[in-house]
């Protein structure tokens, strides 16, 4: 049977809209919602049909779970203001992947970061189910956070907090960076009179041999064949962007330094 | 109707068996296959039940349209041992984004690219009619580069010379650059013991906002918002791999100057 806990939703942006749709569908309680602007706390709530509020000394005390979802250079602060709700009888949960557990360590008895590595949209239908959630924990915590993150997905990953640190920074590369990459592509078309949508067929193939053959043996390309004329050619094409021109220098440097 | 033209096929790799392909099943006639193996040659001559050979001395004289479809390193080789071949009945076309028109065009009295900016693949069933292709062609020799790509594929560009260079430029980063930035996620997530897989969500979801939205509307991360904390931190984390600690500062500064 599946575990009811009593939340209390700290955030009302993407992931707090998410999560707690989410926990609703699994019959958990949320008690509360919290926001810096009332009206959003408000527009949560309605859809929970609970209390809101926008002052964080009037946080409902009976929840067994705070989820602190707030953006990540406001955790922190939210953490230490929210410290009088702090007991061994309930834990609290950030949801960052950049921020650290510690954060929460120093003033808790029981606390986890439960994160998902995928952008979440308010906006956006998704099944939660099938969100990857990554888990760090102090032993102690480990196990109700787990109970906590299985209520919402199916795919849990329990990481240590250095591997969540450098799972973030994959993600930084897998999703920031590929899609700045994307981004160039694009400019160059629009600069050149050229439709970006030639591309689309290529950039679909590119993220489907990632996932099917792996980034490693999927590796094409003027760097990948050593074709230093072509380097040499494209490297000056971009000589109006010094940074640019670096960029594609190091990237195919570091494509040859790293063949399959 | 459409036209019903003789060709020779040079060359036997993925483009060369993709394109004969769709040329045969387009009712186009194949008079023979030539590659350096003869091995190959007859492979993908079987196929089309036609002549084959390794020699460039013994090319069909008969063509309409001679298809070079060899590597980039070998165009302006082939281009010049089979210049015996040229006549104003005949035409002269070779597939390669990154090989200019010009290798062809001191030699030939007809000469265009056909380029599909897509890696092809002999193994992968495709729908070739899908797959965009860019022409590059004197004036005198574009109406019929025109109809030969028509046969080919229902998805046509007409690029002057450095519009192609620059498409080609900017395929690279699409295409090789990005997956290079998953290359890297995978490498990070093996060396701490962390599933690539846990990335595959987000990888998707990267590729789909790409096409979706565009890319530069679609950035996200501690560059696009200039979370300068993670970015030192991240960055640090790099430190044994110095070219892609440099990589990362860069990329990062060309996120922040390129704004949506």
């Amino acid at each position: 049977m599946k575990p009811k806990f009593k939340f209390v939703i700290i955030g009302s942006g993407n992931i707090a809209w998410q999560m707690s749709k989410k926990l609703k569908k699994e019959k958990q309680k949320i008690l509360q919602i919290y926001s810096r602007k009332i009206a959003s706390a408000k527009k949560l709530a309605t859809v929970h049909k609970c209390e809101y509020t926008s002052s964080l000394r009037k946080i409902n005390r009976d929840a067994d779970i705070y989820l602190i979802a707030v953006s990540d250079d406001a955790i922190a602060e939210v953490a230490g203001k929210i410290s009088y709700l702090n007991s061994d009888k309930n834990i609290f949960i950030h949801t960052s992947g950049s921020i650290s557990l510690k954060v929460l360590e120093g003033i808790y008895e029981n606390a986890a970061v439960i994160w998902p590595p995928q952008s979440i949209n308010k906006e956006i239908k998704i099944d939660f189910s099938k969100v990857p959630l990554c888990i760090t924990a102090e032993k102690k915590s480990l196990t109700l956070a787990k109970k906590i993150a299985k209520l919402l997905s199916n795919k849990i990953y329990i990481l240590e907090e250095n591997q969540k640190q450098q799972l973030h920074l994959a993600a930084v590369f897998a999703n920031n960076f590929s899609n700045h990459m994307a981004a160039v592509a694009e400019k160059i078309c629009l600069e050149n009179d050229l439709d970006f949508k030639i591309l689309h067929p290529i950039l679909k193939e590119t993220f489907e041999k990632i996932v099917k053959v792996g980034p490693r043996e999927a590796q094409t390309g003027p760097a990948s064949r050593s074709d230093q004329l072509t380097m040499s050619k494209q490297e000056a094409m971009l000589k109006k962007d010094v940074s640019l021109k670096k960029i594609y220098g190091l990237i195919s440097k570091h494509i040859q330094e790293n063949q399959a």
